[in-house]
C-alpha cells in the first residue's frame, strides 16, 4: 500500500504529522517504511521502532516522534545495523531502497526484530512546534498544509473553538468559526477545529495557504477577548 | 487499491466522470469509496449504494448518478446513519476516515448492507451539462480535463467524428480530424472520439487545456457544414 | 500495485529509466503494464515481452530496451494481436484499458503467452544518449531529473568520482563532490554517484533542476584537471 508520495522532499515535520494521522489506524502486522531521509548516506541510523503495537523502519531523523506522543506508548527501538538484511551493496543516497525495504522484506519472511540490530536507548525527537497561552488565547503557528490548502496549527482545537474569538495569521484576522466547511459560503476564511484535533484556518471551497498568504510556520494568534496589542491601532 | 488521489478538490463532477469511467470494469465483490466531499459534516446523507452489482460508500452529492446512467440499473441506496459502524467520535470534516471506511471495512468482515441504514428513495442527482442540437451539429460544453489536458466534452463522438466540420471552443477553431493522436503532426490540434465515447479536443504530445486556454465548461460548437452564425464575420 | 502514475505524458525514454530501475526488484510472477503510449492507435505493435524472468505488457517504443540492457537477458518478444484478449471494442485511443490491461488478466488467468500473439524478431530500441569520453573526462547529458529535482547523467558516476574534477551543465561548474546530500551545506550544487551509479548533480535539499536551470538534454561534461577548452577563457 502506498501511503504517499506526496510528502514534501526533505520534509521530516509534514511526514511526521502524517505518520501520526494515520499509522494508528492500521493492524499490527502492517510494517511502515518511511523513506522521508535528507540524512541518507551520513552517520544518521537506520531504525526499527515498535511503538504501541506499530512497527516503523525509517531514518533517525524524528519522523516518528509525533506518533509516540500521540499512542503514549514505550517504543523499542533497534538500529538496522546487519548487513545480512540489506541490499548489496548500499548505496550512499538510497536507504529506502537498501536497507529499509529489505529489511520489511525479511521481518514479512520470519526474520525477527532482535535479528536485524540491537536495541538502542537514544534517538532523535523533533522539537515540537512553540505554542504559549497568553492571557487572550494563544499563540502558535501553522504546523501543516493539507492537500486542500487548509491550514493546521499546534492550538488546541476544542478549547479554541469553545471560546471563539479572532484568530491572526500574521496580519490577517479570521473570525468566523464553523463546525464544518458548508456551513459558511464559498470563499470565507473560517476557523474550525480540524479532523486531527488542532484549530484549522480554511477557506470555503478555496485554498486557504493560497488566499491568505499563509504556510506551515506563519504565527498564529487567537484572541478571545479582542486583538491581541501587537495588532491593536 | 488507491484508484485516484488526483481529483481536484471538491470537483464532483471530475468525481463523477472518473467513477463513470472506472467503476464498470470492476469486480462486485469490491467496495468503492469515494471522499469527494465538499458538504462533509453538513445535513447531506452518507449513503451505501449497489447499482448494477457495483457497491459505493459516498456523500450524497451526486457524484455516481453519471455511472448510475451509463450503468442503466436501478440502485438501492441505504444512509449510512447506524453509529455503530463508524468511528468514534465522527468528526465534522473527515467522513471518509470516519464513516465511509469504517462502513467499507465492516462490510468487508461481514456485516450486511441492511445493517448499515435504512434504504432511502431520495438522493442528489448531478445535473448533466447543456447539449442542444442544432441545424449545423451540437452546441455543448468540455466536461473534462484528463491528466494529459486532453479536452473531453459532452458531444456524442462517433456522430460528430461521422460527418467531421469544424469544432469551436470558444472562438478557437479545430478542423481537423483523426482517429487517434498520432495521425497528426506533434503540436497540431485535432478532434476526435475520446476512449469514452465524446467529442475530444486533443494538441499531439502537447496539452490542449493549456495551448487552447480551455477548460471544463468552455463552450463546443460543432458546424458540420459551415461556421456557426455567431463566428461569422 | 501503481508503482507510478508520475511519468511525464508520452515521456518515453523517462519511462525507461523508471524500468530499468524497478523492474528488477520484482519477482518473476509479477505482470508489468507500461502505458506511456504516444503511438496508441497507430501502427505500432503492442507487445507482450519476457526478460531475464520478467514479464511486461507494453508499447513498442522502446521503453524496455534500457531495461533488457541492465538485464544483459535475451528477450522473448510476441505481438499482442489475439482479439480474443482484448476488451471490445478496443479503442484508438487507450489500448491501457483496451488491450494492455486485459492481456495481463487473462495471463492471471491461465492463458499462455503463446495464446497472445506470435513471436516476433524485431522491435524498437531506444537510442541510448550520447556519451563521448575525452582526454578531459566525459560529454555526456541529464537523462533524468528525479521527483527531488536531482539531475542524473549518463556519465558512469564511480569513475567520474573517482577523478573528481568539474562538472559542467552547460556553462554552469559544479566542483563540489560529495557521498551523499548531508555533506554539504543546504543550497550548495554538488556532484555525486547517484543510487543508480550515474554522475548525479543535486542541490542539497534544494532543486537542482530549477537552481541550476538544467533538465534532461542538458549537456554534462566532466574536466577532471581543467575546464574543456570549450569553456577557457
Amino acid at each position: 500500500v502506498d501511503l504517499s508520495h506526496a510528502v514534501p522532499p526533505q520534509d521530516v515535520r509534514h511526514a511526521a504529522l502524517f505518520l501520526a494521522g494515520c499509522v494508528p489506524y492500521f493492524p499490527p502486522e502492517a510494517l511502515h517504511v518511511i523513506v522521508v531521509d535528507p540524512g541518507v548516506g551520513t552517520d544518521r541510523a537506520a531504525l526499527y521502532i515498535d511503538v504501541g503495537g506499530h512497527q516503523l523502519l525509517c531514518p533517525d531523523n524524528g519522523c516518528w516522534s509525533l506518533l509516540a506522543d500521540v499512542l503514549g506508548a514505550h517504543p523499542v527501538v533497534r538500529r538496522l545495523d546487519n548487513p545480512r538484511y540489506c541490499r548489496k551493496p548500499v548505496s550512499a543516497t538510497f536507504h529506502g531502497r537498501d536497507i529499509f525495504a529489505p529489511a520489511a522484506a525479511h521481518l514479512t519472511l520470519g526474520v525477527s526484530p532482535e535479528e536485524l540490530g540491537p536495541e538502542v536507548g537514544q534517538w532523535v525527537r523533533l522539537p515540537a512546534a512553540p505554542l504559549v497561552t497568553t492571557a487572550h488565547g494563544w499563540e502558535g503557528e501553522i504546523i501543516h498544509v493539507d492537500s486542500f490548502g487548509n491550514l493546521i496549527s499546534n492550538v488546541p482545537g476544542p478549547e479554541a473553538a469553545g471560546r471563539g474569538g479572532t484568530v491572526w495569521l500574521g496580519s490577517k484576522a479570521v473570525r468566523q468559526w464553523v463546525r464544518t466547511y458548508g456551513e459558511a459560503e464559498p470563499g470565507t476564511p473560517v476557523a474550525l477545529v480540524s479532523s486531527s484535533g488542532f484549530l484549522e484556518v480554511a477557506v470555503v471551497n478555496g485554498n486557504a495557504a493560497r488566499t491568505l498568504a499563509a504556510g506551515v510556520g506563519t504565527p498564529v494568534i487567537v484572541a478571545h477577548s479582542s486583538p491581541p496589542p501587537a495588532y491593536e491601532v
